[in-house]
């Protein structure tokens, strides 16, 4: 049964007139529940006590962090097959993909836990004291990472659990030992209602502070707006759109007397370059991958690959075929919500209607039931290189083919290319030494690059790096995905001839967490 | 024998017409020599060749690199004196202080090149492949950091060598991998040229491509701008004042295509909290400690201690009384430029002419012949807390003691302060017991908390963190000073099934460099 409210720490709140409802594009109707968009003084309100949970919160030991992310995780799966049921009405995504999905949710979040029992992720580094040397003696010098405050995080429409209202920013956030607003995506409300509730009882099950997490419904902008420009929000998470990350980003920047960091993971095509050797090897197997991959959950990923450069030859001829019609047997799919039906549809077509754009393969348009059916476009390099519109995301199974003259166009297409989050090659080993030059400049455009692979994908581990260059995040110096991400919601503090007693355990002399720390320029787990 | 031109790559160039010179507040003139404003031109050909001087500098061993450092730091001191006496002239900064400050560069450059052949601070982590796992098989994961980009370094007035054209800023920039172009300092125009033409001859020494190293001269905020929203420039190093680390901010995130990191450092007040049971113990050393570092290098420092908080008891009255006959036989002192000296007498007016604020000492007027003499002001802490203005930097050897009536108004007082570089607590083990909360406070707002120490001094080091929340700087995230500052000229890079033969050494499977990875979670310098 859900109840339409806002959360406000640890209490339910509707103070508001103003409700909102979410959309099935599964049913083809709007959902009866109603939610009560947040007063702005209901947002002040979670502001102010996230404020006061982060004096207590930064407190707890790594320990008790742990155990409260371990615990929400346990509450998810509590929630049972109702939450599964939920999202598959608000987001259209079937019922493996959205198990798969709660299984990566509580996977992140123990993966964290994981992190913090292990303690190393704070860097502790530690100059000792010199007293005795000349000129002039050296003080003693700690640092570590610190939690920053209170972060806002703004769940996507595609992962109503992974990247949403428990997902990767929320799990780093609180790892990080900072309180985490969300704002509920307009998309799944039921969702995020059912997620929140889950984080709201491990919070009291873990006598967290009141305060350390609070979830708000917004309409508009306003609410978002409001949320990022107030002083108490020391940083935001955004996984969406362009449009909303830079706005959001923008009002974090000048908007604010303190601008704060905005990790905002916005667009990205995702290119593929099918290298010549590779294709006369295995044409084939290579379509039947990327048709996969371009129609995976309706190509509503952010890895979705929405440009392949590729030369004109035979094995090309058969790779277009075996691609074409592969994707002419994926049947239509369910999109996320209206407005992406909406924009998918209007996006291809633009695209299309583009100079020197040829078709070679249109689905149905199937907006009005907010279906998905694939697209395959083609065009020249020369002509790619001149057209920075067809750059532009289109959310959704369409794909642009890029045919290449020679190496050197490729390269010249490659260098044009704005930031992404992922670039991958099929080569073969020759294909690699050919075409160094091609791969250089693709890996100085993307946050992770692959071999022989398809881009969607993302696994949650240590190495992986969610991110990239400009547009594809606001930042590129961070990951959203996997141990690193709770990077993102730390700063150093440097410690200066600090009493024994009064120095956090991670520098301690006796280092009591037995963390890797680098004492003296040397890495070490002993302590001084 | 100064040329006075700009160095575009290994071009020596003069192509403009405008020409500018340096001022000396010791010999009160203005020196001969004239220097040639860059040309629009110029600085597009300087960054048109570093972005070409990157796809070679990047591919360089970190053996490589590391000499091109400590190449660096030879030249620089084979200028032998003469660079000295050029500093001295353009500074007004004593000779000791400057020979210091050389060394003290010199060291910094060789630090890096120490990191880089230790090889550690990439973070390299790698996830192994998986293929047996269930449902769905793991890919082989690797990430580490690499360079962006070329960086634009903007050097301050205050210290000619250690954060100027070979300072911290570019040292770091060039260790991670990144070609510079320093913007010379308008204050110190032929300490540059000096300084710019040891990095040239080792980057010809070493071998370094053209381009790796410009700089140019500038005039007003155009050339300034130019650089920082030209597309080739990839992240700014800027040390400076407030309005000078806004500009570029703002024109670094809105007025470019693709926004970049500014690490701008920028205004500090580094308040100092003076506790009953220490002052009551130690009065006069504590004054003696405070009066020295107020005037130290007549108060040019980021880190200068501007505001002074304690309590009224006797103790207090003794502390006040010897501060203030300490800094009463405090010689004047020449300031760096005339605008850094107006700005001083403006500012500590200013202050002193606000509401509630009382003079406690105030030096004479010595503005014409650039030469400060100190000054010390007071408030109560419940009119400090009402004047925002308080909290603006004064640069010089000028301070404000905040009187508190209590623990609750010191701790009020400490939440109203804006961010800064550093944040001092004069303290005996009583005082951090019973004023726990005052230090909690004060360890939010900075970027590196002291206990009984003064802030001035720096240490070059591994743990030091010079950053700090804005508006001391634009990213908090960050430190200008020490091993982690070239962190912010790099972002993570990830590889997927990448063939042995193409990972960077650092990622290889043998481990070749025996660097500290983070291998499947565990840290290790074994190979795979």
């Amino acid at each position: 049964m859900l109840k339409g409210h806002n959360l406000v720490g640890f209490t339910e709140s509707a103070a508001g007139t103003e409700v909102v409802s979410a959309f099935s594009t599964v049913d083809q109707r709007e959902l009866p529940e109603k939610f009560a968009v947040a007063t702005a003084t209901e947002v002040e309100n979670a502001v102010k006590k996230a404020v006061a949970a982060f004096a207590v919160y930064k407190t707890f030991s790594p320990d008790q962090k742990a155990t409260f992310l371990e615990t929400i995780a346990e509450e998810i799966i509590a929630l049972g097959d109702g939450l599964i049921k939920r999202a598959m009405l608000e987001t259209g995504l079937p019922e493996p993909r959205l198990t798969g999905e709660r299984g990566r949710t509580t996977g992140q979040l123990k993966l964290f836990a994981d992190l913090l029992r292990e303690g190393s992720w704070v860097e502790a580094v530690i100059d000792s004291a010199l007293p005795d040397r000349k000129p002039l003696p050296r003080a003693d010098l700690r640092k570590m990472l610190v939690p920053i405050g209170p972060v806002a995080v703004f769940g996507a429409s595609n992962f109503p659990f992974a990247f949403s209202t428990a997902g990767g920013d929320t799990a780093s956030a609180l790892a990080a030992g900072n309180p985490v607003i969300v704002k509920a995506h307009p998309s799944h409300l039921g969702t995020n209602e059912l997620i929140a509730s889950a984080i709201d009882a491990a919070a009291k099950k873990c006598d967290m502070p009141d305060g350390i997490f609070s979830f708000i419904i917004g309409k508009g902008n306003a609410t978002s707006i409001q949320l990022v420009t107030h002083p108490g929000i020391k940083a935001v998470g955004f996984t969406g759109s362009f449009n909303g990350g830079m706005a959001i980003y923008q009002a974090a920047i000048t908007d604010r007397a303190v601008p704060i960091p905005v990790y905002a993971e916005m667009s990205s095509i995702n290119p593929v370059v099918l290298l010549p050797g590779k294709l006369k090897q295995d044409a084939a197997t290579v379509a039947t991958q990327l048709s996969g991959s371009i129609t995976l959950g309706a190509g509503q990923f952010c890895t979705n690959p929405g440009l392949i450069f590729l030369f004109q030859d035979d094995a090309t001829t058969a790779f277009v075929t075996t691609l074409t019609e592969s994707l002419t047997k994926v049947a239509p799919a369910t999109m996320l919500n209206p407005g992406i039906a909406t924009n998918y549809y209007k996006g291809r077509k633009a695209v299309a209607g583009e100079g020197k754009v040829s078709t070679l393969f249109m689905g149905d348009e199937l907006g009005t039931t907010h279906q998905a059916t694939p697209a395959l476009l083609q065009i020249n390099a020369a002509d790619f290189i001149a057209n920075d519109k067809l750059q532009q995301e289109v959310f959704g199974p369409a794909s642009i083919l890029v045919t290449c003259s020679n190496a050197a166009e490729l390269q010249q297409a490659l260098s044009c290319l704005h930031g992404q989050l992922t670039g991958s090659i099929f080569a073969t080993a020759e294909d690699l030494q050919q075409f160094s030059g091609s791969i250089d400049i693709l890996s100085g455009k993307v946050g992770r690059i692959l071999f022989n692979g398809v881009p969607t994908g993302v696994e949650v581990c240590h190495a992986m790096v969610h991110g990239g260059p400009f547009p594809s995040t606001t930042d590129a110096r961070s990951t959203s995905v996997g141990a690193d991400a709770i990077k993102r919601f730390v700063r150093p503090l440097c410690f200066q001839d600090c009493p024994e007693t009064l120095l956090p355990a991670e520098l301690k002399n006796d280092n009591p967490f037995r963390i890797m720390r680098k004492v003296n320029g040397q890495y070490t787990r002993e302590g001084l």
